[in-house]
């Protein structure tokens, strides 16, 4: 039995798979608010360079990767897919687990895979610097290098209270050269009016959004980046899932079960799209995406017309959501704290290529733990609810005596979250649970906008 | 140009190499502090299985790992070499820089590489429970992963300004079911005195030791386990360099400097002792040993017999050293504070079979963020040291217009230690340079005992 398969550096993946060219039912266009009517790609050109707002409406099936970026993914590319062999005989099931190791990037995490093909197409295309924001700092921290890769500046917009408690995420941001602030800032004008108010504001995504989208638009030579939900973002991140493909077949092995954690999508989709085009073309398997019990998007929302932030600066997505103005519980799983859903991601939902599964805090560090005494590694309360699902089908297949070959996104190492960890083995964490009543109040915003 | 160079795992060595067939000099031996004579294995019979003992020991050139290690090693083994390309672009040198990143282990060092040989030998000993000490708490995160990998338990004495400083590390443990305890604690007599004494007592390593060395001696089932220092320690290591001269190998590479950090010398004698065998049969290469200058054990401690620990709890070793009740600076480089070296790096040194290099810590920090803003990754402070003399050496290799081949032991991520970052980029951090007066005034405890 292999535990560890791996690609060497000639074997990395040379296109990314969009999925666009397969759906059986494309995504809806994005809605002007005002006017109801779909937005037109030159209207994301203030925040986006053009290159990437092809990558975003493109339908071609493979788009190429620049040798470029190729060069910087090699950074820590391709990483390795591991048989979790402690943790099946741990739980004594016949079932094969793999998990693919994204924790290896310098960030810890897989978002790397567009951040450095984010800052590259911005290069190219003359930006000189990004402007993003983050929440507890996976994103920022991925942006932060990859912009330091490219010799691009880089300003991070940093919810304050994550700002506050999270020392470790921005200085991990200021070695790779970028500039971190708290979010409400003065140096918008949409962090203004907050700030003005209350300078230790705590902040919110939605203000960190807003700040950041009006930098990119209005800065001298800058642009704004994205960490997830858009299409190019999962088109990014599709090159873990064609590694892994690629190193499952160099074994014989193809997955019955896929699974990742979806907040906004982009690490799931990284790793499911690419088997969902084999689905798509007649492949029997399951492809799960899991989510907080506190933030079920996918579980609990409808398929609706929302905005992407809080403060109603973007267009109208057709996704599942809970309400842009939804302010989920204060979970550890920070990246999986939001409102909405990729519209890939929620497209594939509907049309029951993918499902989704809903996880409460407390059996997500269950298995966080369990995982970290069988594997050995540390895994992000994110991945733990991918985790928390490979458990359940690990058992299901031993109930049934099946051999299932289930495959996971190991999305990132929770080094930084041992904050988290400390709070669960203390007897701190709890669930919270969201009601539906709760849902429906958030909901009513969203009457007054078109249906998908 | 390739690069990473990867090892798949059927390529892991199968054995550890053991120096001590090859020295020109055998490390002399430790010494029983009342008599003056030398200790026979079975007065450590207390505190290590025998069978570790026998390693400590041993002259044979080859030892076989057990395949019950060698299963566990596969959890993060074989690491992947890495050249440093980017490094080298950055430098304009036309030098060759290959670094073995260790850091990719669980607990994010080299450390595991004996805690995981440590535990198994201490189990199939029949030991059920290890007691150490940690400083800045690598190592005892290290032994809490293989005693948790092996069903063993697991005590930790951590010096209790670290564990108040940094949480992380011990929740790192705890995560692992380790029991941390901050040191000095009222759980042992060595302990208790100063404990009661007060209760915020902040500690130091050589209280620490004496706790664990207490707690491995006395407690029922259980043993002591060290983390670097001991001849065991440094064999168990050699698996990196074993592995990095297979992959430079793979190549048609060999490096003409080979460098790596040296607090206790374990890091650095992984890697290195592989390529001293070739230099003492007759291959021209130079290996550096980096250390900080405000613990200057090699580049000002003469060779003398000293105690391993503060308390002379210890046999008295020949070793390098600055005085056992020397406390350096506390520079954030936590794993080089020691005020010894191991015996048999020690013995190398005196036969100039290796050099030894003193950095300040500003230097050194210097030198990580240039490997951030080059590489991507993030080292550890230790590791910093190692990465300054490589860039010190890239530079020579620049102006003698030589392409030399470097190799460097990176030996641990900074991930836990951002604080240090931080503190750096704000412009905190200080050098701290030791006078010639404070070594002679350290060193004179010493004129009572045998010279090597």
């Amino acid at each position: 039995m292999n535990r560890q398969i791996l690609l060497n550096e000639k074997e990395i993946p040379k296109q990314w798979y969009n999925i666009q060219a397969d759906m059986p039912n494309p995504v809806p266009p994005p809605l002007n608010p005002g006017t109801g009517k779909p937005i037109t790609p030159d209207m994301l050109e203030a925040i986006f360079p053009m290159n990437i707002i092809e990558q975003e409406v493109s339908t071609e099936r493979w788009i190429t990767i620049p040798d470029a970026v190729l060069e910087k993914y090699l950074i820590w590319r391709p990483t390795p897919l591991y048989r979790a062999s402690f943790l099946e005989k741990f739980l004594g099931t016949p079932a094969h687990i793999y998990f693919k190791n994204e924790g290896v990037s310098p960030p810890g995490s897989h978002k790397p895979n567009t951040a450095i093909a984010q800052a590259y197409f911005n290069k190219v295309f003359g930006v000189k610097r990004l402007a993003t924001e983050t929440g507890a700092g996976q994103w920022g921290s991925a942006l932060a290098f990859a912009c330091n890769q490219f010799g691009l500046e880089c300003k991070v917009y940093m919810v304050r209270i994550s700002y506050n408690q999270k020392p470790y995420r921005r200085t991990l941001m200021e070695t790779w050269g970028a500039k971190c602030v708290p979010s409400p800032s003065p140096d918008t004008n949409a962090g203004r009016k907050f700030y003005e108010q209350n300078k230790e504001h705590f902040g919110s995504l939605g203000i960190a959004i807003s700040e950041a989208v009006e930098d990119g638009a209005t800065s001298k030579d800058s642009k704004y980046s994205i960490g997830s939900v858009a299409n190019h973002v999962l088109l990014h991140q599709t090159i873990l899932g064609l590694e892994a493909h690629k190193q499952l077949a160099m074994i014989g092995e193809y997955p019955d079960i896929v699974i990742g954690c979806a907040g906004g999508g982009s690490n799931f989709s990284g790793l499911a799209l690419p088997f969902v085009r084999d689905k798509i073309h007649g492949k029997t398997l399951q492809v799960i995406a899991c989510e907080p019990a506190s933030c079920p998007t996918m579980t609990k929302g409808p398929y609706v017309y929302d905005f992407g932030d809080t403060a109603e600066t973007t267009p109208l997505f057709a996704m599942h959501s809970l309400g842009h103005n939804f302010i989920p519980a204060p979970i550890h799983a920070g990246g999986l704290r939001y409102h909405g859903m990729a519209p890939i991601v929620s497209r594939l939902l509907m049309d029951n290529l993918i499902e989704a599964r809903a996880y409460g805090q407390l059996e997500t560090f269950a298995a966080g733990v369990i995982f970290a005494r069988t594997e050995g590694f540390i895994p992000a309360p994110e991945t733990n609810h991918a985790i928390a699902c490979v458990i359940e089908e690990a058992k299901k297949a031993k109930e049934e005596g099946k051999e299932k070959v289930i495959l996971m996104n190991w999305s990132g190492h929770g080094i930084i979250d041992l904050a988290a960890y400390d709070a669960y083995l203390s007897g701190k964490l709890e669930d919270s649970v969201l009601s539906d009543d709760e849902i429906q109040k958030s909901l009513k915003a969203l009457e007054k906008y078109p249906k998908p």
